[in-house]
């Protein structure tokens, strides 16, 4: 079942490190439990950013040209087989994986961990950068006209929010410290917010970003050139969003007994941890690997007001300036860039 | 109320690295919620023989003359108001814990935790390498005739593999690798397959000590030398007892997604652990600070029979040899020493 | 340790069912670690109410005379040995808890559940409609400047509607049914609101108390004997604070697969629940019984604007018309009472 | 793929309460990711029973002719699309589940209460009393040589058990009280063993079978006529497999603080429970519906000894003769009766 939609499509493709081309190519075909996504804004990321530049991220090569782009919303413009076609023309926000559903990742609730996952925009799967994608119908998540292009495709970075709130063990009460005030470690200060902790305390080495997290929920910001986070109050949780192994060590070792650790900066492979301190606190160290259930959530906060999503883009751009996009993270006045196809 | 007890007792104390000297000491007076226990068996902990060796463990400095010993059993001599008097004479295990009580870690259940802890054989508190011992009422618990007081001893150690697997999640059917042969590494084998585990790998680089892991719950065992644990089948639980960081790295690769990682083994302060792994694949990872509530647990598991403790005993001394038990772990045949004061 | 206190002070105490007389006591004199609270403000809870006006609660009888009201605040006024003498003065409100601090629940965290526990206005024990109250230091919770003592006494029912969300598992995005918009339902609706729920429906017979609800963090509200509370959506949780058979069992049928139903309202010891649909859904029944660790969370919650405790106020008495804040529930337009001894 | 396998099959199919014909049916073909099993060993479960003579549980109804028997092993004998033909002649015991893999339980892990389970046995989906059933591959659990085919069929009932392990909290030390020693109670007293019991306390009204829970588990059983369990040590846990009204109530009253209550066993739709008593001591009321990643464990604890499914089988009968294993309950020394198409 399908509404009028075209053949073919222009995509924004990486056909190598810092290469971009516009291509015309095929408008796919959404088969069983899946829908035809037109793309009405995608959020760009630190990962494709890092793509772009590098052509990899640790055992993920982009060998072959690739669309980037993940955090997207648009609108339903054809539906497969076992979808209602009275989803047609419904706005949605995209959940961009795929998982194997059978494995026993999947079967035990953590499909973000799916050793099958085919994820958008991590090779060798096209992400979002071009007029229309495929998605699985159930993760394709309605979101209400009240709710901005710009919001629903954000909600995908709120997802890693909210995962990593849920890691942190953040509920009402908890004091949380985040490293990096940078576009997660911003949304992070927003979830922390929302989910009830009474004292943000956010590092980051740029004044004008310190001042962004104060404005998203921080309640204390700190620069980690002048103040020893060692030296303040322990904190409940720590959640790294920088990847730099120094912000790393001195974030653990300003939590207390049994507090957790959540890392969701990328860096190098292996680093130095401060493992006595670890150990004789009993802190618990994880990461977060994308999410599970978060969109019901995510949307939630944003209508509720609890997070603000619009307020934290601060350019947009076309198909044909994906490039620009994907560099205006150097502008430290940037926060989050947003490709509308 | 007390029984007959002396007023003095001898006792092994540490006055320097690796320097003993046995003292004339009087016998304390059990306070209110207080017994006197008179000491039977005390196994030799790798923390007394890194305390004589080293005179530190991390932050824990030996400043003054100090009784090494923690891993105790005796008989009730002597009880403090508040107590029964009927348990004069009674045989008991003694966790060697004496929390607050009133900060925020005992009132949320992790007493293990207090920063007030007073801790036997940690600096400045004296352990039992002696005759007599105070405990607190309800950390003497009591164990059945037909236990030794070796095993009663030993269920120390065991209480610290019942943690581990606690932290390890640990229940019927899981996987674990155990770096390490050692006292540590054979009761957490052993622990493990009386929480159910049905594939329990363990590594050490000595060949009798990967005879006696075999003895002692281990379904398979490796040298690391010659096997690669990062080409196992995953395994959902990996427990460090051998503090050395190449061991730690290998077995945290040798883990699955959600998968689970205790350290048990001291070692460095800090050394690299491969962070992305880590993250890619949502482990987490912590490490085990003594216990709480385990000792009922582990009087169970040794009367079942599904903990051998006293077949673990390789050693016994008296106090003159108190030296001779802690030197007792250079001989690879040695697994646990016993003194009896 | 102590200020100038008085050496009599006046009580209201139960002398029998719905008598109360005005009493001269002696002001009790504060032990080690216990700190003397000269009472503000003692809201009234419908405990109190039942014990006046019948003499008993199940098996907790009234059978010698005894001060009612355990919602307190006030300002400490003399310490005992062991407590920081800085604190006379400071404003603080009470957890109302006296555990061992020694069983079994108390050292597993669960001091709520002590059996040796001394609770305030629970036969024997006094309570708190009198000018001067003894606690454990680290129960007296110090409170903000910009709290008021209604405010702060009222942080006991929160911390009621904190631990029932903590068990019925609000998180950001959850769903919940109330049943009952008196006091503890819509103390619930705003600490499910501050949890992050999504969707608050509150059920109650009385259309000023749904409006109440509505004001207080409902997003919807119904008349059970106009709505059947079946037929809508399944909810994640179901929070009962109205003690009636009827209304707890078609909440619990409101509840969808491995649901939550938390029980707080006091009803009869025995009455008939859905068994089948329990099972078939895996749905969790527990109930509520005093609370840990909540004063802190509750604080940052009322502090941060997310639960309002004055506008909950519907009357003021002092010590001589206790009886009349008690008897205040007859009117369907009072919230919540407080009494300023 | 297919090996030889026959065109059609003779089942034993209910086409009326207490009716039961032989029916000549075509074997079907599995689809993607589906295999054939060719039946070995099927038990008989209270559900068959229940069904066989009331044509109904609860809302599930038999309306037209429908096979019975859902605990079973056999051998592979045909794959569909998408499964390894290398499997064809594996032994196996099925999971008799096939949930839809995309629905909000599903993907949360608890596949187990996915809404649209299509489950063996269950109206309208057939089961096993016949020569060929379709399997899910990824519920079609190998089994090792060494396992009987009976004990692979009972795998089923003991992943019944293991849920409710898990649900009660059953680890190593804890104690539990069993009502009912039929063969989900045996069951129960030896799961619960096996994950660690301390105290496992069986009551039943027959002799006969109260023996049998000492022979398998049980470390004390009681006549509950003659002793009254409310009055017993408080245990941890309480597991009711008789479906009982008074079982449940005097068995919940037997659990201690913070307890676990999980009913297993069938009974009325609704019925009076102690609520009280579940609300002031915060015990949990739950119940079992089916298993998710149960399989491993279950193979893990019969092949290791910790389990013996063998000897519970105490009758086994042809297709023709499936009246009479449905019937066998009425004889007390009856405990597991096995089909073997």
């Amino acid at each position: 079942m399908t509404s009028t939609v075209d053949d073919t499509m222009r995509a924004s493709v990486m056909t190598g490190v810092r290469r971009l081309v516009i291509e015309e190519r095929p408008v796919p075909t959404p088969g069983p439990h899946e829908v035809l996504v037109q793309v009405a804004a995608v959020g760009v990321c630190g990962s494709d950013v890092h793509y772009y530049r590098h052509g990899r991220i640790g055992d993920f090569i982009v060998n072959e040209p690739m669309i980037l782009g993940h955090e997207l919303s648009g609108r339903i413009a054809a539906v497969g087989d076992g979808v209602d076609p009275g989803r047609i023309g419904q706005r949605v926000a995209v959940e961009p994986q795929h998982p194997c559903r059978r494995c026993k990742q999947c079967k035990a609730g953590r499909y973000n961990l799916c050793p099958f996952m085919e994820f958008y925009a991590t090779p060798p799967i096209d992400g979002a950068f071009c007029k229309y994608v495929i998605s699985d119908d159930d993760f394709a998540h309605p979101v209400p006209d009240s709710m901005s292009d710009d919001a629903a495709a954000l909600l995908e970075p709120l997802s890693v929010a909210i995962t990593t709130m849920r890691k942190a063990g953040i509920v009402p009460g908890s004091s949380i410290l985040i490293a990096g005030a940078g576009p997660i470690g911003v949304i992070c200060a927003q979830a922390a917010r929302a989910f009830g902790a009474s004292r943000i305390v956010v590092t980051d080495l740029v004044e004008s970003r310190r001042e962004k997290a104060l404005k998203f929920g921080a309640t204390e910001v700190l620069d980690p050139t002048v103040v020893d986070v060692t030296g303040i109050e322990p904190v409940d949780a720590f959640v790294d969003a920088t990847g730099v192994p120094a912000a790393v060590v001195s974030g653990i070792k300003a939590v207390g007994p049994a507090g957790k650790v959540v890392l969701v900066g990328m860096g190098k492979d292996e680093y130095p941890l401060p493992v006595s301190h670890i150990a004789n606190l009993e802190i618990t160290v994880t990461g977060v690997f994308r999410y599970t259930d978060t969109w019901p959530a995510a949307i939630h906060l944003v209508q509720s007001g609890a997070v603000d999503l619009d307020g934290m883009v601060t350019g947009r751009y076309d198909l044909e300036h994906v490039a620009d996009a994907l560099d205006s993270d150097t502008d430290p006045a940037s926060l989050k860039s947003i490709v509308n196809p």
